[in-house]
């Protein structure tokens, strides 16, 4: 019986982990904060804030998971980079590790991020790219990375699975992506920077999908969650507005880089392609199609 | 008006950190979990169990501290360097730094460990050696320090003590110093190691005390509390055994060394010699003669 708890089930990643996880023979528990309308049935929900103090025990507890993946985290937009709630989640992240270990839990699966690298000219790679977190999300990350980690040694197996950037359905408004869809949608501009920063994007869908198959997987310790496929800024803004028909209200430089904006954050994907098995994913074409189709059915 | 909640205080290192404390002006507020006699009066003692969920906040908000000495962790001996209690107090920690955040707490000092520097021939330096703790007590210890210091920066002042190797009054009576002390007051041979491993030695009341100068300075970050002066184990043990005249008792070399024991575990103190400005502590011979007069008075 594989019983799993997915954390942060009601937020970007977490709901679309529902589907690949049932998929794959888990019965879900999902924990969310509040309740919602349109949640997958197929797993049961619990409603909890992980941060109020005893939460995690009293919820691993009553559910006696098989398999973690834990997701919930501070994650508003502009804010979660030096937000003092990622100490408060650095709390929940390693009460939850410890339920989760008295209860005979065996495999838990975190969410880690790109932040946790430090910069790095070449593809992140898990196995060579120092880890030098600059922002207290980063740091905050990292340190359940290497708690957790140190738990599980001969306790229960652990991955630990590195976001780097996601866009799709259900993503904050104020982010890139959306931001840039709505804009147009609006006959609005567009107002971005030169968008000569080369990142890894990868569909929210696919992001949870990679998830699903590495809490499946036996793949121990980092896994790097990307597309491998890196492009700047600009092309991801040209899609979109090609797609939409409405190229001249892109205006690529009309803001200043931010300080410190790095110019590139890519991924080496040979883990999650080799060790985990995990291939495909969609083009960057075709995913921002569905996700302007979702927007546009959405307002 | 400085006033001072110091955690861990009635454990080996806290109990002695009352009365330099109190010297420097403090208002001392002391928390240790359970009830006792014989506890320094100048104090105010509050009576919790800091891994209660929701306790730190609870404590942090009653006596709402300028400062924070943050000694309590897991600490049985044989047990700590593995269990997964580290793990609940990597939770209490990053719990309490918050609710000291969020009181309007001014400086925040924690206890580390040399076990979070990577093996080194030299001196332990906090600027240059490299960070690599390789058990779970030195890798939720660094998580702590790492994750307080990323919060503290632009919110509240804060430094790390890492601790070296430590003796006096009231430690646990299974550990090296008392042990041997204990063999050769009832007259049987004491087993030991060769002895050949180099340590760095400081008397308890001196790390309490230069605990207290750095809590009471405005230092930031790593400062290793150490007595500067490396020593073989083969020589403190020497050194009781000439002290309580029982040389023959000593059987060095009886004991296998334990694998993977470090050759040298040293300290630079420069940091705490002249940024903090604390100097002198006890020689060893002198710090021993004490400890042996006190394990005879409390036989």
């Amino acid at each position: 019986m594989k019983r799993i708890l997915v954390t942060g089930a009601g937020g970007f990643i977490g709901r679309a982990a529902i589907a690949p996880l049932v998929s794959r023979g888990f019965e879900v528990h999902a924990v969310a904060r509040t309740q919602a309308s349109g949640r997958d049935a197929r797993a049961t929900w619990h409603h909890a804030d992980l941060l109020a103090p005893g939460e995690p025990a009293r919820l691993v507890d009553a559910i006696r998971p098989s398999h973690l993946l834990h997701l919930a985290w501070y994650a508003v937009p502009g804010k979660y980079w030096t937000a003092s709630e990622n100490v408060d989640w650095v709390a929940a992240s390693a009460s939850l590790a410890r339920a989760f270990e008295r209860a005979g839990g065996a495999r838990f699966v975190g969410a880690g991020t790109c932040a946790e690298y430090a910069p790095s000219d070449g593809g992140c790679d898990e196995r060579t790219t120092p880890l030098l977190p600059s922002t207290l999300y980063g740091t905050c990350k990292h340190a359940v990375h290497r708690v957790v980690g140190a738990l599980a040694a001969g306790r229960f197996s652990f991955a630990w699975g590195r976001i780097f950037f996601l866009y799709g359905p259900h993503e904050d408004p104020s982010r890139l992506v959306p931001g840039v869809i709505r804009s147009l949608m609006e006959g609005r501009e567009a107002l971005c920077t030169a968008g000569t920063q080369v990142r890894d994007f990868m569909h929210v869908e696919d992001v949870a999908d990679a998830f699903a198959a590495l809490v499946d997987s036996g793949v121990d310790g980092a896994v790097n969650i990307a597309s491998g496929r890196p492009v700047r800024i600009a092309d991801v803004v040209s899609s979109i507005a090609e797609q939409m028909e409405a190229r001249p209200l892109v205006r690529l430089g009309a803001r200043p880089m931010p300080q410190g904006e790095p110019p590139s954050i890519t991924a080496s994907v040979a883990r999650l392609r080799d060790e985990v098995r995990w291939r495909g994913g969609r083009d960057l074409d075709r995913g921002l199609a569905g996700t302007i189709d979702w927007w546009r059915q959405t307002r």
